[in-house]
């Protein structure tokens, strides 16, 4: 966390908002409560911006300084919204592929993940706004810079941009151990989007439910259960693999 | 390092190799002098266990007790030998199929391979002594236990294995960016070793001459570097997909 940027201060937070600055999320303290507060609170709101109420000794060991009670993470990199970017990767007249991540927390698997979707020439990731990963200085170095290049998507609702990318013609492909299909089997010549779930509770039921399909890397040894980079790493691979073979034909 | 374990003094690691434990290095200080320390010279040569001169600072560093500028690295595992591994495999008439880690010192990437060649049936982990890895706790933490089932043969000599491998009937692959091969084109339903070099070095000159092939993974992105970890899951799956789709023929 400290290799990230924030700012603090009830004034400086509400003003970094309506400057349009990326926030990836405010820290405020639980009983925060005066006039210029309360219309920070409908701001972020307003910009929908991430807002979590914690205690403030989880602010206390963020800084020192005089916090009045609000911090603010400032993000790394410039989001993007994926009801634009759809669009423009269909106006670039390639087929389309993109990476959903679900529950993603860890910054190093995140870092991992984005690296390994560059070198694979995936055209953007999608983050959720809760529950993922701070897109902050840490997981711009574990990417090894490829944050710099590959476009994050960060969308308020997970389960809205799937059906926002079916109703645009991509097929939508969850990984999952439980899945009854290889993941070898589907057609990825196709607009695709491909969701990965946390190592720990995979991908939550609702966005299992909208997929197309869920498919399985196969497993064989003794621990199963492949790192999410890893995993992610295989099956974004195979997409390349069936397209550079359609390609060639 | 603190979570791996070390024994020291002259007498107790002499002991402990005579004893036949498994043993990852010695480190001993640069001017160590005694009639016994010649003879755990002598017998650590015979044993073909691995030592370090170092200044005795560094010994220092790992154990503040009376260590007599000797401090020997337990192995966390039970190395197998290369020529005792390759007939077993033959005999369970399985189409064998293991990995060489040449220059991999990483211990989260050795880990995380570990892992993958684990969950993708991977035979075996072939390591070198020197310039590699210290498969200690903390591989085998970092690897979720894979590293207690999957057999590492760690070898004197790493063109030797390769040279062994060749003559044993394996096909010898080495993951190259600069290979004008892709990975997807070799038959790998054969016997077959993947060579993995580190991400700063690649494999050594002398390793890339004895392959029958090297092979690359495209990369279309702007930072143009795997992580050796997940190119490892890309190669090593692709093993798995062939030999799945020619079982399935």
């Amino acid at each position: 966390m400290e290799n990230d940027k924030y700012i603090f201060g009830v004034r400086a937070v509400l003003e970094a908002i309506e400057a349009g600055k990326e926030i990836d999320k405010i820290l405020v303290k639980k009983d925060l409560s005066s006039e210029l507060a309360e219309e920070l609170l409908r701001t972020a709101y307003e910009y929908r911006v991430v807002v979590q109420k914690v205690p403030v000794e989880k602010i206390n060991r963020i800084t020192r300084k005089n916090h009045q009670g609000v911090v603010a993470f400032l993000s790394a990199v410039t989001y993007y919204k994926l009801e634009h970017m759809v669009p423009q990767l269909y106006e670039g007249g390639k087929v389309p592929f993109v990476v959903l991540l679900d529950g993603i927390t860890d910054v190093r698997n995140f870092g991992a993940i984005a690296r390994t979707c560059d070198c694979a020439g995936v055209d953007a990731i999608v983050i959720p706004e809760r529950n993922s990963v701070s897109v902050g200085a840490d997981a711009v170095k574990t990417s090894a810079g490829a944050l710099h290049y590959l476009p994050v998507c960060r969308e308020h609702n997970l389960a809205g941009a799937v059906k926002f990318l079916k109703d645009s013609g991509y097929k939508v492909y969850g990984a999952s151990e439980k899945a009854q299909q290889s993941y070898i089997t589907p057609d990825y010549t196709v607009p695709v989007a491909i969701v990965m779930g946390s190592e720990e509770r995979g991908i939550s039921d609702e966005i299992l439910r909208l997929c197309d399909g869920l498919v399985a890397i196969p497993e064989y040894g003794h621990i199963n259960s492949l790192n999410v980079s890893v995993a992610t790493g295989v099956l974004v691979y195979e997409v390349v693999r069936q397209r550079n073979l359609s390609h060639s034909k």
